[in-house]
């Protein structure tokens, strides 16, 4: 198997302490890849980077306009959250606005992976709920779109129901990739998750910000649920989350949405590309280098983003005592790359 | 820079999601390398991994017998616990016999990393101290040697200070690697730690398992260390941690210890070697299934336990649902590695 290159350094003083390896690609509209490093040919499961694409079907089917679902709904449904108050009260909404409440999620409950989130709601001596999981939003999605398809809501989970066979026919149509049962796993949510090739993520995803290569309805679509992630990026992370921080960065122009095991998945619309990487070893401190370094050198152009992007990518490492230990900076593979 | 190998694999369905490289050394106690795996040259930070190296001041100097330390306070001197109320508590017991309090501590607090523990904690409405701090119990080893042999207190953990500069001599002197300046950092409770070869790692830990090439009262320092270590194991790590549960499994046979960013080093002390190893990109979960497989192929004669050890290092993952996703899993390099 092919070496994917270093694209990531964690530093202690003078010495490289660890090394991330990854692959990234950039597809413009017309389905060419603009920019590659590493084996983007290698299967990969994009876990929740897609969820803008598995939430399609909410918009295309009408059931998002039927249940009167906003902005920061849709991102929502788009979202990994960190299971703060907003986000648990904001799935419980959902639920609600679709005639549900949380006994229908079958996402499971997780205690809040960001350690401020944790803390405060251990405090709170409440226990985590199917809400506080990350995919909550995700699945209210799901649930909305089978209350309004008259598709059954038990079992939606499953691979075989009828809205994750819909959810994975959408994949493969904007993905172009052949979504085999062979490379079908499952995900922390319950839901099937299926690897295809990073090249065919980053063309879906330079569909989803261009509209080329989709019919009408569903490229107004993307638009909508890229726009409304890009309007309420809290709702798609949360609090000092990297995809939060990135589109708060700079409204509009930047759509990033991660996924678990160090994907990310995202588009440029102002530039008509879409992208998407992988870090080899899951490591999520490095996939948001990589994301934040490329994105520095996609806004070349716009001097000032990008230098606030290339000073966010090496990110300063303290210890207890506030004591500077390294970084965790991107290699010139990235940020010394001319992409556009 | 050579690429290490490819030693951990993870894996989702029938895909090997994440990918995870590293390097490993094994050395008997005349000095040879018998075995090793990728660069085992590169320059390695071994932080927590050798607190038992880091310990050899505080026997002997006579420190330990001086203020009556038991196993457990050895144990916890070689530690990295995790924060749980029977650490803590040892913490105090310590500092307390040496004729100080939790404000000697100059480690930092933070909270306990392993969930369960923070959940406690924060349910009970305390916040920690520096008594939680994972290495409390290094601290409180080191601040008694400084009040045994009257080195100053006050500023013990900095670069220069009597302790660290004995501490230091100590490491090159067993592991017979310079510790230089320029490979110097800072670790995560504030102490220096110098980036030296692995191959001197697993070199340092077979002399510290066999006694050979160190003098009579270094020799019979490391042993009583390691066997306290080994005898009180919950007191090195806690529950449901890699090394608590390595060293629960074959009492007396196994001498493990991590170190973040992915280090182990460990000895077996009835085959007289001594081991090294890190994952290049600092992943735990992958560290942990190296030392396991290597382990399992270090006991191959003992088929019961090498059995035992190999089904460990395969480590099947469950979602919140408890549905099986896949495995950590070691490769081939390490799982059919013929060592012994």
């Amino acid at each position: 198997m092919v070496s994917n290159p270093v694209l990531v350094e964690v530093t202690r003083g003078n010495v490289v302490e660890s090394r991330h390896r990854g692959a990234m690609s950039i597809f413009d509209g017309d389905g060419r890849q603009v920019f590659s490093i590493g084996d983007v040919e290698r299967l990969t499961f994009p876990r929740s980077a897609i969820k803008s694409i598995q939430a399609l079907p909410l918009v295309e089917s009408g059931a998002a306009d039927a249940f009167g679902f906003e902005d920061a709904d849709l991102a929502m449904a788009c979202a990994s959250h960190s299971g703060e108050p907003e986000h648990v009260a904001r799935a419980e909404l959902m639920l609600k606005k679709a005639g549900l409440d949380a006994s229908a999620l079958e996402c499971g409950s997780h205690w809040p992976t960001q350690q401020p989130v944790l803390i405060d709601l251990a405090k709170s001596g409440k226990e985590p709920t199917a809400l506080h999981n990350n995919c909550s939003g995700k699945h209210a999605g799901f649930l909305a779109t089978c209350m309004h398809c008259g598709m059954q809501t038990k079992g939606y989970v499953a691979q075989g129901s009828e809205i994750q066979d819909t959810v994975r026919d959408v994949m493969q149509s904007v993905t172009g990739a052949r979504h085999s049962l062979d490379h079908c796993g499952t995900d922390g949510c319950s839901i099937p998750t299926y690897a295809i090739p990073l090249s065919d993520l980053a063309n879906g995803f330079a569909k989803m910000a261009t509209g080329n290569g989709l019919e009408p309805l569903r490229a107004n679509a993307a638009k909508r649920l890229i726009n409304a992630c890009m309007a309420e990026p809290y709702y798609v992370a949360g609090s000092r989350r990297a995809c939060t921080e990135l589109m708060q960065l700079a409204p509009g122009r930047i759509f990033v949405k991660t996924g678990a095991e160090a994907v990310f998945c995202g588009a440029v619309p102002e530039l008509g590309i879409g992208f998407a990487l992988k870090c080899d070893d899951g490591g999520t401190r490095a996939s948001e280098a990589m994301v934040i370094s490329l994105l520095s050198r996609l806004f070349a152009k716009d001097q000032e983003l990008s230098a606030k992007l290339a000073a966010m990518a090496n990110k300063e490492l303290k210890n207890w005592n506030g004591i500077s230990l390294g970084y965790v900076r991107p290699t010139e593979l990235i940020s010394a790359a001319n992409i556009i």
